[in-house]
């Protein structure tokens, strides 16, 4: 067996383990990286994030959903769409995108082993691809192995009447019913990207409140948009069973509740949390702790109890998307050669949900600051106040700012609407820099956008911390900056 | 004739007008505006920004344009597109603004007036509304008067063939070919408009270089872009006459070149150039100086020559932009009434130019920075390099970020493509907080979105700064933080 040396070996080719290789590569390491599937780019690339937002590209064009404001709510752009007509531009953002990553990999220097890595030992590895084995051994070792769907017994999955967020992927024609098991962002996802197409979606969950990382006002928007369409959402209900009943001529899915309920559909998508993959890779031969779902734990700076192995991305468990697992993987290869500059890691992420409508969101929550006794003030604008709102036929959307009372600083931003995920980056900026609302009422914005939100919303916080200061101090509150 | 006294009274409704009134109102001023068309918000929601923002929104659409890197070029969403088509989505979004102009001048307490409002003294003027007049006098007065399309002689406008930015919103039929007659933002916004749609256009300028006041490379890849839809540009070229011909079945548009050219079309757009209204005002019995385009002149306060009268927006030229005339309106209002905090007052205004592709630019330029010999790098990041690109099936937008090469400090950002107008503030939030690129190196943006341009294009510039600084000192190449 051949046996290469290395400074850092990455196992998997996800974005955290993508962003490892690169980030040791620049700072001149001799750095590998090994993928045990058939293209590089890990589940976001193959079944996570890159198909299912492409897919939900698609389904908003086909749906016609954007059109809706002007040509009625019956509207659709495609009469009759398929299930092809869904996975039609998946197919060709999967490939440009595995075409990016080995892009990317090769000219950074980063040799590509492809095969299973297992530990032999804390500092060795032996990577296995058609009978054929390899060693590397490595000064580190980042662990980047992300996570599989994680199937319960009870639930029956054959990959076409029960599904899970691979199989999905797959499936031969579009469903009239369909039951979402699990109501977290991948089981939102889809439930929303099936709802716009007119399927009737239920949602089932063991919480009683979905997305608790998520400022709850945007949540409940959220839920009663999707209840528009026909969205059921069956919250705080144990799911016992998920099966295929095959006795009559169409196979149904049937899901049986704990409390006695019978939910039966076309299909049932099973996304109730995720197994990861670190029970794969012989982690106890290196001295790591694999948890009994498959998790490795890390600290502050992503080392495992193991000093020179690392571990990042959704092997670690939440928040689990590709840009914060991005980070975490440049910041381990940082950490592992000296090279961390706590300046420049960032406070804030923003989290970005791609349900329709999209939510976004970065900084304090309301929930967080009343906890903490911080006094804050809201400003909401909506896009139906906002002429790029109308233009778009979007009147649903909101941006929420919080902000402190007190300091008049941007302390978070939660928006729920088109461009969500976008828009959050400009408050996101705001935030980092220590600004405050007076920069987002005095700047000018270009007209019509729906970056305006910013402005209509930090006059109304403006216009709340006004009233309050009134009550504290009635000469005051003529004295603050009226921009307006 | 009854007369009214009023703090402050404002002539002109469109987005300056509007924000002057208000602005005064909050002040707790006595405001009154004056509007001579039949609804308020002016050319911005009548003529201007909003149908030909929504207009170009439907064509994106009906067009199928970012449908076609996944269905193939020829793919159009609907087969037949008509005039009436692109029109339908206009009447329901103007009618929309109207209301929410009406709605915020009356929840402000500004008093509205319609009908012709014209001087008779430095303090007074007289509206005339279907033959009633009413005299209004105040302490300031702001002209918010807009412009109207020029007509000089040789063209002969007839609503018809020979189109202005006013009529063209009224065509009854899509042509096959068109002849734009001035390459500014209207002309290029038209242009772009009708080529997505396939009509063949050609594009005719008496200047060489086109929208001068943005970088260089982004207006270069928009003619790059537009020539790819068969547009056809006749730059340096002198317009003789622009006439009907009308000697054949179907009437034809015959411009002809000083150069002697004549370029025959189904239509011509003629919109070189605007005439201010400020010759319907009877400035002159008030002081002031109308020249010959209808235009005033107002200082850095927007102030004329008559101290207590301002004039913002349209009527005092470039930029002519509703986003930044709403800005002088608001401080021109503030001017009025002592209340100008020039903390408060942006040193930087984005411009957004709603081609297809769309463009934004702020801050510095390369153009600029040259002249004033300060030495700067480039950072480019090209959407095709970003999943988003990908999906949203745009491969040609660009964002290009100037920073400063010794400081590290953002100065400007320019961009052309899907979602420019909205990814600019992203750019201004960080130069208006003298932040660098090392923020946009270490901060995480959603992904995917188009906001992670950035961090590539910072990461792109920061690359090119180590380059210059190693031939400068090598030993403090090394020093630089490197986030990557």
């Amino acid at each position: 067996m051949s046996s290469q040396h290395f400074d850092i070996v990455v196992l998997g080719s996800g974005p955290s383990g993508q962003r490892a290789a690169i980030s040791s590569a620049k700072l001149g390491k001799k750095a590998a990286i090994i993928e045990r599937m058939r293209e590089l780019g890990g589940v976001c690339v193959a079944t996570g994030t890159i198909p299912s937002k492409t897919m939900r590209e698609a389904a908003i064009h086909l749906s016609g959903l954007q059109q809706r404001a002007f040509y009625g709510p019956s509207y659709r752009n495609k009469e009759t769409i398929t299930a092809d007509d869904l996975r039609h531009r998946t197919q060709l953002v999967m490939a440009r995108e595995w075409e990016v990553v080995r892009a990317q990999l090769t000219r950074n220097n980063v040799e590509i082993f492809v095969g299973n890595g297992r530990f032999t030992g804390s500092h060795s590895m032996v990577v296995e691809h058609h009978g054929e084995s390899q060693e590397l051994t490595a000064d580190y070792f980042v662990v980047a192995v992300g996570t599989r769907p994680y199937m319960p017994t009870g639930v029956e999955h054959d990959g076409e009447v029960i599904l899970n967020a691979d199989s999905i992927l797959d499936i031969k024609q579009l469903p009239k019913t369909m039951t979402c098991i699990g109501g977290g962002v991948i089981g939102l996802e889809y439930a929303s990207i099936f709802a716009v197409l007119g399927v009737h979606v239920t949602v089932i969950d063991q919480a009683k409140e979905l997305l608790g990382f998520v400022d709850t006002e945007i949540v409940d928007a959220l839920i009663y948009q999707l209840r528009q369409m026909n969205v059921v959402f069956r919250l705080g209900e144990k799911v016992e069973s998920v099966k295929a009943d095959r006795s009559g001529g169409v196979p149904r899915a049937i899901t049986t509740l704990a409390s006695g309920k019978i939910v039966v559909t076309d299909v049932a998508l099973y996304s109730a949390g995720r197994q990861a993959n670190a029970d794969m890779i012989d982690g106890e031969k290196a001295g790591l702790n694999v948890d009994k779902r498959g998790k490795l734990t890390a600290n502050s700076r992503y080392r495992t109890e193991v000093e020179h192995i690392f571990a990042v991305g959704d092997v670690i468990g939440f928040p689990a998307l590709a840009s914060t697992s991005m980070e975490q993987g440049r910041l381990a290869a940082l950490e592992a050669f000296g090279k961390r500059d706590d300046r420049l890691v960032p406070e804030i992420y923003p989290y970005g949900i791609y349900t329709i409508p999209e939510i976004s969101t970065v900084g304090a929550t309301e929930e967080l600051l009343t906890q903490e006794s911080i006094p804050y003030e809201i400003g909401v604008a909506r896009y139906k106040e906002i002429a790029r709102g109308h233009i778009l036929g979007d009147e649903t959307g909101v941006v929420k700012l919080i902000v402190d009372a007190r300091t008049r600083r941007l302390l978070g931003v939660h928006a729920i609407g088109t461009g969500a995920t976008e828009l959050i980056h400009i408050g996101q900026a705001v935030i980092a820099h220590n600004g405050t609302i007076d920069y987002l009422i005095t700047a000018v914005f270009n007209y019509p956008t729906l970056a305006e939100c910013y402005k209509t919303a930090a006059l109304d916080a403006s216009n709340r911390i006004a009233a309050i200061q009134a009550v504290d101090n009635p000469a005051h509150a003529k004295a603050i900056p009226t921009a307006q």
